[in-house]
Parts: C-alpha cells; sequence; structure tokens
C-alpha cells in the first residue's frame, strides 16, 4: 500500500530525546516499511527513516530558536501533503487536527490518530462539526470526553520487539521512569517503596515548569537509604534500568491516553503495579503484566506479591499485544477499511477548479507567475 | 458583487472594547453592504453586522472562559467558509494564513488583508512556500518582511465618515491615546510637552503585560501639574477628546503597521505628530495633516508650530483618503482583479472526489452516517 505518515515537527523521527508521538510514527513507519509498503514520511528534515521522507524544515522546531512559531510550518506540511495527495491509497495524520478541512474534501482516505488526552473543552465542538473524519485512539478510555468523533478503532502502541531485551533474573529494586510532575505521582512511588522496605530507584526528568514542585514536594523525600534519585537516562540505559526492577512503579494520577513505559517494562519482563487511571485497565493485564489498584493500601499489597508473578508472562503479552508490527497490522486493517468507504467518485458542483497546484493537475496560465515550492 | 468577509473570533464585529482588526472588518462589511453588495460575515455569534452573519461560535473568545483555545474555532470556520464557496465570488480573509492550503485550491477567488506586523522569523519561508496565494498589505511598509508574498496592493484602513466629528475650534492641550507600552513611548509625548509648556491629556490602557513598565518607568513621570492620566475612554468620548486637542501626539517607536488613532485625528481635524517608522511617512501628509518627524528636537520644533496647520485640511485628507468607503473601492477593485486572474477550469487529475460535503456537491452514501454541522 502506498501511505503516507505525517509527523508533528517539533522533534525529529524518532526524537533525539523525549517525544512520545514522534518515536510511535517512527516505530510504526519502520515497521510498514519492514512489511513491504511504500511509506513516505513527512516530517523535520532531522529524521532517520527508511521510508521516502519529505522534509518540510530543516531541523526539528522545539530545539531551534530560529523558528519560535510552529503553526506556519505545520502550514507548510498540510500543502505539501495535500499536493502529493493522489500519491497514496491512504495519509495518516499524527498532528491534531489542522487538517480536517482539507481531508474531508480530499479523494485519498485520510486518518488521524490522537496521541494526547482530549478532555480540552474546544474539542468537543470541534469533533461534534467534524463527525465525519476518521480517527483514532491510542485507548478506548481516550475517546470518552469526544463522543461524537467518528471513531475507526483503538490502536495501541507499539515498540520494535528488539528494542528492550527480556530480562529473566531481576535485582532487588523497584523502578520509576518518566517526568517530576504532580499527576505522575512520584511521590506514591516514594511512600510505597518505603511500606515494603524495598528500594526504589527514580529514573526521571525535571521539566523547568516542574522545577518548584520537585524541589518543594520531591527533594525532601529522597534523603532517606531506600530512595535513589538517577536523573534523565538514555533509551540503552533505560533497557538495563527497567529490565532490572523487580517492578515498575505508575502510580499515576491522571488521565494517561497510553502510557508507553508501561509496554517498555513488559517487554523487558518486569511488572507493572499501576493506578486505575485512563489507558491503565486496558494495557494492563491484571495478574499477568502486574496489579491494577485503586488505593495505596493495593499498591503496597500488590507490590509485596509482584515476585510471584511469571517475567515471562509480562514478554508474551508484549509480543503478542505491543509491538510494533502488531500496531502496524492494526493500522493496515483500518487503512484498508478506509479505503472501502471513502467516496471516490468525481463531483461535479462546487470547487471543480480545485487542485489547480496538486500533482497531475492542470496548471493554468491564469497567475503571472511560477509558484514556489520551499 | 457576492462577498464573504471572514474575521478573527478573538472579539465580536464590531468589538465592544478594543480589537482593531474587528473594527476594521467591521466597517468595510457595513460599507459593501451600504453600495448594494451581497455580504456575508464569518464571525463570533455576538457581531453585529447589516450582512448576513454566519456566526461560529456564541460569543466572542477572548473574553469567554469556556473556550481557551482559539485553533479549534478557527478550524470549524475555514470548514464553514470553504463550504459555502461556491456562493461567492471572492472570499476575503482578516485570519492569517491557516486557509492557504485550502485558499490555493478553491475555485473562488480568495484574498487576505493582513492586520498585524510581518517580521516573525517564520512569516517569510510561509510565504516564500505561498507565493501565490494573494494578500493586501495595510501599509506599503508592512510588507518588507516579505518580499516574496503575492502583492495585489495595499489598502489603508478607512472609517466611517460620520464617525467622528470635526471640530474646528481646539482646546490647548496635546493628546496621546492608545495603550501604555515601551513601543507607544508616551515618554517621548511627556517630553515633548514638557518641553513645549503645553498641557498633555493621556487617555490610555495600561494592559497586565505591561503594568509593571507603568509603574516603573511611567507613573512617576506623571507627577506635573501639566500632565494628566485620563485612562481608558469609549469610542464617544473619544471624539471630544481627541478633536479638542491641539494635536495629538504619535512618538511610536516599532515599525506600526498602520495606526488608526491617525486617521481618528485628521477625521476630527486634529493634526499629528508623529515618528516616522512603519506606515507614518504613508499615512501622514507631511505639512498638512501634522508632522513626521525623526528626533526629539524636530518633534518639539513641531509641536510648538502644528497651531499653524489648517484643520480643515486635516479633515480633506480624511474624506479623500480613509473613509471606508474608499477603503471599500480599492478592495473591490482588488476583488474584481483577481476575478480576472483567478484559474477556473476544471482540473482533471489529482482531487477529483473532491468537496463531498460542500454545497452543491454530490453527497456519497459510502460513510454510514450524516455529517452534523454546528
Amino acid at each position: 500500500m502506498r501511505i503516507a505518515q505525517v509527523a508533528p515537527l517539533f522533534e525529529s523521527v524518532p526524537p533525539k530525546a523525549y517525544g512520545g508521538t514522534e518515536r510511535v510514527v517512527s516505530y510504526l513507519t519502520e515497521a510498514l516499511v519492514a512489511m513491504g509498503h511504500d511509506v513516505t514520511l513527512f516530517a523535520s528534515g532531522d529524521s532517520i527513516t527508511s521510508a521516502e521522507l519529505v522534509p518540510i524544515v530543516e531541523r526539528s522546531l522545539r530545539l531551534d530558536p530560529r523558528h519560535p512559531d510552529w503553526l506556519p510550518w505545520h502550514t507548510i506540511m498540510l500543502d505539501e501533503v495535500f499536493r502529493r495527495a493522489a500519491r497514496f491509497d491512504v495519509i495518516h495524520f499524527h498532528v491534531d487536527f489542522l487538517h480536517y478541512p482539507m481531508a474531508r474534501r480530499c479523494p485519498t482516505p485520510c486518518l488521524t490518530t490522537f496521541h494526547g488526552r482530549l478532555d480540552l473543552p474546544d474539542l468537543a465542538p470541534l469533533h461534534r462539526h467534524f463527525a465525519d473524519v476518521p480517527v483514532v485512539s491510542i485507548s478506548d478510555h481516550q475517546r470518552q470526553p469526544l463522543p461524537h468523533a467518528r471513531w475507526m478503532g483503538t490502536v495501541y502502541h507499539g515498540l520494535p520487539g528488539g528494542l528492550y531485551r527480556f530480562q529473566p533474573q531481576p535485582d532487588d529494586y523497584f523502578a520509576f521512569v518518566g517526568r517530576i510532575s504532580p499527576e505522575k505521582r512520584v511521590d506514591r512511588a516514594i511512600e510505597i517503596s518505603k511500606a515494603c522496605g524495598t528500594r526504589l530507584r527514580i529514573a526521571a526528568k525535571v521539566d523547568e515548569a516542574d522545577r518548584r514542585y520537585f524541589e518543594q514536594q520531591i527533594r525532601p523525600r529522597l534523603d532517606d537509604r531506600l530512595i535513589e534519585f538517577v536523573g534523565e537516562i538514555d533509551d540503552r540505559q533505560k533497557n538495563e534500568f527497567i529490565g532490572r526492577a523487580r517492578a515498575l512503579l505508575f502510580p499515576i494520577d491522571w488521565p494517561e491516553p497510553f502510557g508507553l513505559v508501561m509496554i517498555e517494562a513488559f517487554a523487558c519482563g518486569t511488572p507493572v503495579i499501576a493506578f486505575r487511571c485512563g489507558s491503565v485497565p486496558e494495557v494492563m493485564v491484571d495478574g499477568v503484566t502486574g496489579f491494577v489498584v485503586d488505593t495505596m493500601e493495593e499498591a503496597v499489597a500488590a507490590a509485596r506479591r509482584v515476585g510471584q508473578l511469571e517475567r515471562r508472562r509480562c514478554r508474551e503479552v508484549f509480543d503478542t499485544r505491543f509491538t510494533a508490527p502488531v500496531m502496524a497490522e492494526r493500522y493496515l486493517d483500518i487503512y484498508r477499511q478506509l479505503r472501502v468507504e471513502w467516496p471516490t467518485r468525481a463531483t461535479p458542483g462546487a470547487w471543480a477548479g480545485t487542485a489547480w497546484r496538486d500533482e497531475g493537475a492542470w496548471r493554468p496560465a491564469g497567475l503571472g507567475h511560477t509558484p514556489q515550492v520551499a
């Protein structure tokens, strides 16, 4: 199939450091190429891919002070994508909703995956308006604020099978991985570990926005022989860090849309103790990949018996449900369904002159200049 | 002519208080209707117009805490505009650039007026890319950062002829009207007035962002028998306030794209002493509507002799160049030119199925639901 993947331009694909969306777009793109599909990736120019890359801006925007405004670049990207629409069997967007007005007029089927939380108030009227635009959620729970959207399915994130090594024998510590922010509740992780008398190792980034929270709420709790604050770690270190843990603690307190770190743990064979929030009950297989808990008491009890779980079963769940090829197959099913459902007949009526800049279209002589394409 | 005007949704059209863009859109819309044109206004639902209003959101966004995010609403507006494209002879946008990818594919001619400064770094690559999208500046100077854009002309703002009354006999004070912010340089106005020994009356809003500047830099300078800080005034008060002034001081220090207050002064017959920045040399007729100056010395000298100018001539310049009907005529010229140049032939090739949601277009049975339009 001829597939376009449209990534945000904030980070490269894959990202140099953090950037959940761009990571998943990379995994999906590479999996589709490996399956023999003809994939074109619209992304920042510092992206690395085995697909055909259409670079929209030289460097990813987040770290480039020359390009403070994201909206012009994403507008250019939409134009570049739709100009090539006839080349693709499906166009898959990972960039929120800017493209909706064009997507619903495009003869090539367009799909959109949401990567963030959807409970922002203005998204509901938006999706009542664009109730025909096909969208995909990354967990069923993520959909709740937008009942009017045209849900094509939930597709869970997937990781390349070889990205994390299975670790049969853990060391004697719990791991916490993520940002230090109020909704991630590292304070709960500390409390659980202390209640169990088990070491907690924390690998976490502190964003500028969370610096004050960290200093006031968290740093005072780190002063304990059981607690070790490791700071930021890279992907390679993460494999070792999570893989050697007896369990990953995921005591979140917000509607997590997916939670990549849970399936990273599964890939290592490390069970997860997770609070019932957002995607957690869907991603977890309770009693197999760890425990889903509702209270601190349950969390402590779960942490005490988590060593009884078979680590091999965690990896099996990962292999069955959360690899990049599994994710790619799910998307391919939806792409095929869309191609059947998408309206393709030419329309008499409005917009007859449309697409005069698009590939394969007649170029008018009316405008006395040559349009430039960056 | 059947004309669509597309306004920002931040303020109503016209705005309840501040909102330069929405004010000008209102003046243009009403002038076109008065000339007998068939005008449709896309704007917030609390707008008041004699055109046909297509309300996109119930209330203007700036003051509505229920709608913190502007982008979904402007995305909905684009869809509503292009859905009706076949109804119009021209579509005139006042909302930056979000619509460019659609505008260049639309069979109805689309025009965009910029209302703000254009020296933001990412606008240059945007307009190299969209070098075929027709745009209008509100001063020639405003264009400088974007030489690649397709400039159709400069159209100066205009006010309804009866909005401000001509005042033949001024009182003995200078007026300053605007925001208190570093680039407006009320400090210069104070200095000029003191040097002339003439009273200065300041009618100005202090935005939250400028509060500190006001307290530290400006408030200490207000403690003088010559200086009077009036605070915010409404439109009716403005007529009296500007009209009774011997001159308006406009000692700006930034690339002003237009500067509505200058033509408000002309309408009252009040000459303006303005620093040579941005649009100033274009809007002013030096030695007739006041003086254009480069230094404080020149400003003080100009302020001393400004009483010699004939106030009637200021009003004449206003009547000739800056009324809403004059503005509307200029735009109509450009609309007519666009209709000739715009490519209108149907395109074989890409995007054949386009517009399946648009009016007059065939509606496919493929999608098993009824699209909803808010």
